[in-house]
This record gives C-alpha cells, sequence and structure tokens, in this order.
C-alpha cells in the first residue's frame, strides 16, 4: 500500500476504525458492515477505505482482526510516528506542545524551541522548551521530519529557512504570514484568522 | 456587494492589499497596477479581486484612494467586527484568547468560558474568562454570532448545543471529534492533528 495515496477525508476516519476496533472487537474477525454499524457510517464508504489499506475482505466473513489492526496501524505510522518540533514557545507554540491528539494520527510533537527559553519556563508538561542554538543538533539526532512555526510573523521565513537547514522537510506555518520553502520541500500556511473570517461569511451566505 | 460571494483565496489577499495602501500610498489614486507590484502578485488576479469589493476602476487611473479603503474595510468587517466567544479556556483556548490577529479579517474574540473560570485565572491579558453560567447572559447583550469550542472530546457537542441556545449561528470546533448543528448554522470542524498528519503524508508522496 502506498500511504501517499490515502485521501485526507479517508485518513481522517482510520483512528475511529482503529479505535473500534479496539474497543469493541473481541473475535478473530470483523466485517466492514459490522464497523460501518458501530460507528454510524456508510458502508460503501468504509468497504472502500479498508480496501485501500488492508485489501477486500472475505466475502461473508470480513478481515481478521489482527490483520486489520496492523494495517490501520502502518497506514497510520502509530507505531514509529514521525517526530516534530515547536518554534516559538508562544501561547499557541505550547498549547500545539500539551495537545496530544497528534499521536493518533502518526505525528509525535518531541520539543520546541525559543529564543527565551531561559525565561520561560523550560518545560511544557513531560516536554522540554530548548534555545534556538540547539535545535540543529537536536532535530539531526532525534530525526526531526517536520518543524511548526508558531513565532511572529516577522520572524517566520527566517525560522523556515533555519528548519530546513536542520534537515527538516515538512514545515506547517502559523504566523500570521506566508512562508515559502524549496520545492523538495512540503509547507503548509494555516491562517486561523482567515479560517474563522471564512466560516463567518460563509454562515452569512447561508 | 454581497460579501458572502468572496471566496477564501479573495478574502485572504484583502487585508494586505489594505495594509499596503494604509503604509504605502498617499496620493489621491491608486491603481490596481501599483498594488501588484508592490506585493508581488499578479496584475490579473488583483484587478479581479479589486472589481469584485469595488467595481472596475478608472483606465489609466485606478481607484480613488479614500473609496477603495472604505470598501476594503467594509469587505473584512473591520469597522464592525462581528464578536466571537470561546468555550474551554485551556492552552489552546487561552492561545486564540491572545491571538489578535483576527480583527484584521473582521472578527473580534471578546471573551471565554469555562467551568473552572473561578479555579484557572480569570483573565487573559484584557480579556476576561468567565464562568459557563454567564455564557447565555453574556452572549445575548453582546450580540455573539460566533462560538469557538476548544473543550475535551466528549464535552464537545453539548457545549456546541448550548452555544446554539444561546442564538450563537456560526461554530468553530477545535475539539478531537465532529460536532453537529441544526442546518440553520454553520459548522467547522477543525482537526488540527489531521491537517499535521495529511501535510505529512503529502510530503512523502512528493
Amino acid at each position: 500500500m502506498d500511504k501517499s495515496n490515502i485521501s485526507r477525508a479517508t485518513l481522517g476516519r482510520l483512528p475511529d476504525y482503529l479505535q473500534f476496533i479496539r474497543d469493541n472487537i473481541t473475535g478473530e474477525t470483523v466485517s466492514a458492515t459490522a464497523i460501518a454499524r458501530g460507528l454510524s457510517l456508510g458502508e460503501v464508504q468504509v468497504r472502500k477505505d479498508l480496501n485501500m489499506i488492508c485489501g477486500a475482505g472475505r466475502p461473508k466473513i470480513g478481515y481478521r482482526t489482527s490483520v486489520l489492526t496492523q494495517a490501520l496501524e502502518t497506514a497510520l505510522g502509530t507505531e514509529h510516528p514521525a517526530s516534530a518540533v515547536i518554534v516559538g514557545a508562544g501561547k499557541l507554540g505550547r498549547a500545539l506542545l500539551a495537545f496530544d491528539g497528534f499521536t493518533a494520527y502518526g505525528v509525535s510533537i518531541i520539543a520546541a524551541f525559543d529564543t527565551r527559553a531561559k525565561e520561560i519556563d523550560g518545560s511544557c508538561g513531560e516536554k522540554r522548551i530548548y534555545p534556538m542554538e540547539e535545535l540543529k543538533e537536536y532535530c539531526q539526532a532525534h530525526d526531526v521530519s517536520i518543524g511548526i512555526i508558531t513565532v511572529p510573523a516577522v520572524a517566520a521565513q527566517s525560522v523556515c529557512d533555519m528548519l530546513a537547514g536542520c534537515g527538516i522537510t515538512s514545515i506547517w506555518n502559523f504566523a500570521p504570514c506566508k512562508v515559502s520553502a524549496a520545492d523538495n520541500m512540503t509547507v503548509k500556511n494555516e491562517n486561523l484568522a482567515l479560517s474563522l473570517a471564512h466560516l463567518y461569511m460563509t454562515e452569512k451566505k447561508a
């Protein structure tokens, strides 16, 4: 299976399938029908999703529970999560650092970096906030592939360049400006203000 | 002009146009060409955006600066921002409450509510965190139209129902689960974990 072909919509349902099986299925086999019913989803959709990550189930039987569980874990990357770091340990940075919902999708935020690491409390729960000077060495030592930018707009592009220099290949930018990187990197500019404004305008349309 | 027809992409550029005019244009008129050059954007695109919010400019002259500025402000709603409240004053809730980038898009987050308002510090900068009991009265008194949910998944749907009962019409949900509301409401489920996972998968595809 090529993980990269999984659509965002399918990916969004996989953690639910995995959770449902873990919580409810004790037998050796599990069918798409049972999962669809349990989660109130369309059977055709569930069948299609499962087919994508685990091939077709056996008629009238479904999937071996252990095989499907394994396939879901592999697709989600939960066994070998990708490592991410945050640059900018302000309110939003620390909120993302503390949020534990990322691991269900195979991504683990392992540390944050900030120019003021020594002034602000150097930890957030069990995760540490390091000074910027340690960024490169840390990223290389921990095989970090994702960098999350939560610094003010004026510093965002230079942080992005810095992350590129650390070998990071995916950038998720929350600064209120766009950042750009070399073509071999993936950049997602997350404009929360724009999302909110657009939600509000969509409402007025309805 | 019907604001609701503005696309998300156009909306995202309007604050830049407004900022550029405020910072750089001192003359009585301003052209799409000047804005496009100043912001390194395509002229056709800028012309189309401005045409949508302010009609066509005059050939070889462009727009009256004051008229275009006013049209941008109206389109963005910056003069009469919509009011939003946050329910759930944990790390993410307080990060959003403190973020001031929303006003550029005509939305103002004016307060937060939390069941533990009395235990946690009852303010965040200049904005206050109120107990849940005051939600309904506050929303009605301040004509709040947007509710932002940053509570744990288990409480999200009941908070959504509560917000609906307060006369709120747009819901922006950050809890790691979907919430649903009546058809006359607009709901946006923001799955940050899914965004991050999909960013990472897109990268592996490239």
